[in-house]
């Protein structure tokens, strides 16, 4: 399963002391090549923490042996010293395995604003150096949780080639990604061009249009590694069908997790002029606070949605929008339609669908819905 | 008070048993001249409600001589016949006042999609015009109050003349306005086009500045009435002032009594390279459920503030970023400041300032926080 499922892979997790609970908080992803090709994909916010802008750089070469990533402090918006914090964990993890730092992208997640103390990461890499292994897949992708309440990890097989990944993340989940830590590995032969290429179409359909809360984490990323171990090029269309299926797979179990939630809501839009039409409109419901509210009380509130629509320039009249909630068309041509009363809103997911009668393009967004718990987190995360 | 502190106008309120709690839900404000200018400014919502696009059409001519206001249904998305609904209780208002029905502005809020019985409007009209009189501004206010908890009223004094107001909404406040019906009356001497101007302007600097959950009503309208009964015209820069006022003091209200909010919060953003960045830096962190959910668990979560601004085009370079909480710098230059141990979040209103360090604009956004009481009326409004 997850990172160590390709060939070629090591990785571990440990209890390093970052966060409060004592649980494991620091991870290794290890690269054992024969090759080292990587890729990443990085959050769109401005406000960048220290580990995204060390992780950017080292990436320039299409290169990486490692991933080091710690929970329990986001090292964001730390400055000067944030930034060497990440950069001694770097030295730290490349003395310790005998490569270059240049070759170690680092992750960190956690709150914002808050010192990460790198001694305890540094103490603790001899112990996660040495428990590293084949088998530590799940050791890793548990050390990265935050609030997650299960570890994240999907895996899919190709023809002689294996790809794999883990995630964390649990709110923030948002466009331009989310506080949303992904490591994917492959055996398969690709170059670092390639594997970008194969990794920014599978994330614009999968971790893009995830949208739980419509706020955009400063510490997004998501890495993807190859060893060629297996020795074999696959073939460029199964490869990205097989990475778009880890990113979305993952993508759903972040969406299961998200904080709080207690529906999940597939809001399918049709009859666009253009995909981007089509994902401007999914996103203006997935992120309308009201709408989300009456699906967590279970009311089929479609007014809702069309007030969400009518707040985006997308391509569409008015007098011509229909909206179905689980398939009963409770709005035709913009006005009242079936009942609401067929609607049942107590199964944990919800699909919308949307007709614009506007052209031909499609799309998917998700959400969830907004409760107590939602609240209940995210007013108490930090005290 | 309200909107018969000014000369020259009428109002009242009654029930009409539109709303199934039996409370009032029908308002009438009638302008007795001599003149009867008036200026509108409506949703920008691309759904529209029968009444807004009624009223839109009806104040093409700058003339109002009535407005009939009903709680208990929005009358949106309910199509042709909705809009035959919106017609038809212009007419009945004319007919009653013998006036035209060019001349009556319809405004409705409550549920969308769900249609209007134009028969209990009709039948109530005989005692809501019979009730109206000049001391009749604090039972118009009571009557469009939906999950208000006080009615809203407003009045200030010029030089000969004044001018008064009412409102409501409780959610849904938004840029392009809020559900929010508001009705504004004056007895100095201006005619339609100076009425729009001023209207504009005020509402651009205090009723659109109001972002309580970021969602856009399809019913929000605030109408500006003139009987010109003073017989001054006023002096232009104090009319506006007065009228600001009067909005200000509205929205004001509107914000403290916005569902389920334990807080108010004041977003002053300062050194922006233009207003408009200014304004766009303050929604943005106004409108972050994960930010809203820390001030009402009374974190002063200051990382989440950058990661708003960091979702923003606005001019500005992330390490050099100010945020202070209630006067307290927690972050300076992007980084760590003071201790937020500083900050008690307890009172209920809150000062966020910003920082961009850009240029010398600035602007102020009000929100609220996001609580469980929102959740709870937003999830059960319906049902």
């Amino acid at each position: 399963m997850s990172v160590t499922a390709a060939a070629g892979f090591s990785a571990g997790g440990t209890t390093a002391g970052l966060k409060p609970s004592g649980k494991p908080d620091l991870a290794l992803v290890r690269n054992h090549g024969p090759r080292f090709d990587a890729a990443g994909v990085f959050t769109s916010n401005r406000v960048q923490a220290a580990p995204v802008q060390w992780s950017r750089q080292v990436l320039t070469d299409g290169r990486l042996r490692a991933v080091v990533l710690n929970s329990g402090g986001a090292n964001a918006c730390t400055g000067p010293d944030g930034f060497a914090v990440t950069h001694r964990t770097a030295e730290a993890v490349a003395e310790a395995l005998g490569i270059g730092a240049i070759d170690v992208a680092v992750c960190s997640t956690g709150l914002i604003g808050v010192p990460l103390p790198v001694d305890k990461i540094t103490d603790a890499l001899p112990a996660l150096v040495a428990g590293a292994g084949a088998d530590g897949g799940a050791a890793a992708a548990e050390a990265i949780m935050t609030t997650d309440t299960v570890s994240k990890q999907a895996v899919r097989h190709g023809d002689g080639w294996t790809v794999g990944g883990m995630a964390k993340g649990a709110a923030m989940l948002a466009p331009g990604l989310a506080t949303m830590l992904v490591v994917i590995t492959t055996d398969a032969v690709l170059d670092a061009p390639a594997l970008h290429d194969h990794l920014a179409a599978a994330c614009a359909t999968t971790f893009e249009r995830v949208d739980s809360d419509g706020c955009m984490s400063t510490n997004d990323t998501v890495l993807l590694l190859s060893s060629g171990a297996s020795g074999t090029a696959p073939e460029p269309a199964g490869f990205r069908a097989a990475l778009t299926a880890v990113c979305a797979d993952l993508a759903g179990q972040l969406l299961a997790d998200a904080e709080g939630a207690a529906h999940q809501i597939e809001i399918v839009v049709a009859g666009a002029a253009s995909e981007q039409d089509a994902v401007t409109v999914g996103r203006s419901i997935a992120r309308n606070n009201l709408f989300k509210c009456a699906v967590f009380g279970r009311d089929p509130n479609w007014g809702r949605v069309l007030a969400a629509i009518g707040t985006t320039d997308a391509v569409f009249e008015a007098d011509q929008l229909d909206v179905a909630f689980n398939g009963v068309q409770l709005c035709r041509a913009g006005s009242i339609g079936e009942s609401r009363d067929l609607v049942d809103l107590t199964p944990a997911h919800v699909r919308v669908d949307v007709d614009l009668h506007a052209g031909g393009a499609s799309a998917t967004v998700w959400t969830t819905d907004l409760t107590y718990d939602y609240v209940r987190e995210n007013a108490e995360y930090s005290t």
